[in-house]
């Protein structure tokens, strides 16, 4: 049990991140209350029957009165709507936070809505899984990740906000908006397109291959059509809100890539190893890093064992 | 225990695959004893140390000797000149097998060197882990995944070999050689490619965003660099020797990448959240198939509390 970081939480949207953020905050004791609101009576009520929040509301207006933590849990694209709906009932003296996976679209989205007295603190949980809804939450998904926070000025609400992250087991950072895109843009938002991309390629060609494409799954597409199984509507949203960063990071990846083809083409090997070599170093960095363990094929084979038989 | 299937088999190179390979069929008593080669003193010494054979030779020619089952699992690079150095000692009436991951080069490479009486049945087991070296085997690496066989005639040579990959804990299935390079250039060979090229970018941009690409590395980078771990020799060769097939499915690749470029920098968020519908379907198909575990993060926090604290 750590000690209470906020007297009350409004979580807006009950999905992956927020479930996770409710069910951690419930058990821990974090908040005095912890209040929900989702679009659809159905996720209203999975949230509630897991226990993600103490009590849901029908609307975002209601969910936000007397809340000191306000965290706007929607995809991207409905941070302006949710924002201008909620502004009028914001106690004064509230934060207002967010876990959008893009950070200067959202600043410019929710900001201008917000009055006078309310705090601004973006934030962005770089943890997830392909999974969504209001059944994928689970309370340790933040536990030795990092969140970034893009506050647009210091002052105390910053640092109580980095406490609650700390408190659902998470490293805190504080980062420049744009510098935040850029990174992400890198190491989530260009992997994502690429591996929604060959996965669209496989399924053109199962006209060509039947199922087999999905049969002999190997590991390197095995591993894409999971990042390719995240929710449509929230890439939809990062793709659209994050776009020059995006776009700048794929227009990198074809150079390189046609200069592999080129290799492949002409049978340069050389090129090839030496390439391969290099990347290959990289990996070594993120578990050196702890972002990622490192067993044989991640364990599936222990974890199948134990829970798919 | 299985019953004995062959009374000698001969493992030539003694990495991931034939250490996985030789350890299984030594556990479960399928080969009446298991020789082995590598081409470095090192690589035989530790192969002895691990149990992954009962005995190593100095040379591929004496680790033939007697075998009535001789596996080349050696980069698909090098499987010409071991074929042209054991051609003269296999034993009459011998069947002579492959592990490689591309399947038409193989049979060219190897094909021409053996001596009547000896039958060639090629095969390719789906399954496989970033990790290489005598280090690297295991047991359970074949279990519940599927092996390709591209026999050249049918026979009783063909079935044995069949019996010996079920009893290493695979489903079999028979193939056309080209179909087969066709299939895994799409589901392993461009997605490795794909992979490999994005962490070199990432590497690259390194230089401005110091080693956040590594430290922030979100789900989608975090795979891809597993995936660009695998070893550079192995890749190198299999690209060269898969260069039609892999150079087609990059070209309908980057065609497709196009066409959602655009779709961002044009703002259509219809035609990319469609996109993403489909391409979500084909997981559950993979899954439905028993070919990946669907837990979350792929369990990967009961493996870090289980494994690495
Ligand atoms: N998933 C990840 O890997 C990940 C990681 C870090 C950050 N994020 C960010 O976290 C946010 C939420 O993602 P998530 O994965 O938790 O999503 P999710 O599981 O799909 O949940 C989204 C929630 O938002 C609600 N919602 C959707 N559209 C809405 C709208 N137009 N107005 C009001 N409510 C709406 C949904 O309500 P209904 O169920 O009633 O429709 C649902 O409760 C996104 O901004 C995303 O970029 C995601
Ligand atoms: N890894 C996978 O995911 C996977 C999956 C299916 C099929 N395959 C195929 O299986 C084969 C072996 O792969 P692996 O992952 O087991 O590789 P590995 O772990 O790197 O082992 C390769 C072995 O081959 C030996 N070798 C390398 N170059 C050689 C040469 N020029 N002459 C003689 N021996 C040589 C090495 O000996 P030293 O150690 O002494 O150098 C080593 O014992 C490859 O054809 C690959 O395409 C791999």
């Amino acid at each position: 049990m750590g000690a209470v970081i906020y007297d009350r939480v409004a979580l807006i949207g009950l999905g992956l991140i927020a479930g996770s953020m409710g069910l951690r905050m419930r058990a821990d004791g974090l908040a005095g209350e912890v209040v929900g609101h989702a679009r659809t009576a159905r996720t209203r009520e999975v949230a509630l029957q897991r226990g993600l929040v103490d009590r849901v509301c029908d609307t975002a207006a209601e969910a936000v009165e007397g809340a000191d933590l306000v965290v706007l849990c929607v995809p991207v694209g409905a941070m302006d709507a949710v924002a201008r709906e909620i502004a009028p009932h914001l106690a004064s003296g509230a934060t207002v936070s967010d876990v959008g996976s893009v950070k200067r679209d959202v600043i410019t989205a929710v900001g201008p809505h917000l009055p006078d007295g309310v705090h601004f603190v973006p934030a962005h949980p770089i943890a997830g899984t392909e999974h969504s809804g209001p059944e994928s939450g689970f309370p340790e998904l933040f536990e030795g990740r990092w969140c970034l926070l893009t506050p647009l000025s210091d002052g105390p609400e910053v640092e109580r906000l980095a406490r609650l992250w700390n408190a659902l087991g998470s490293h805190v950072d504080v980062m420049e908006p744009d510098h935040h895109d850029l990174v992400l843009a890198v190491t989530s938002h260009a992997p994502h397109l690429i591996a929604y991309t060959m996965v669209g390629v496989a399924d053109d060609l199962r006209r060509v291959t039947d199922s087999e494409v999905i049969k002999y799954s190997a590991a390197g597409f095995r591993d894409f059509t999971r990042i390719a199984a995240s929710d449509p509507v929230m890439w939809r949203d990062v793709f659209l809100n994050n776009k020059d960063a995006t776009l700048e990071i794929l227009g990198r990846f074809t150079e390189e890539l046609f200069a592999l083809q080129r290799a492949i083409r002409t049978g340069d090997g050389k090129m090839l190893e030496d390439y391969f070599t290099r990347t290959r170093a990289i990996r070594r960095g993120i578990l050196d890093a702890g972002q990622d363990v490192d067993v044989p094929d991640f364990g599936r084979a222990v974890l199948r064992k134990g829970t798919a038989g």
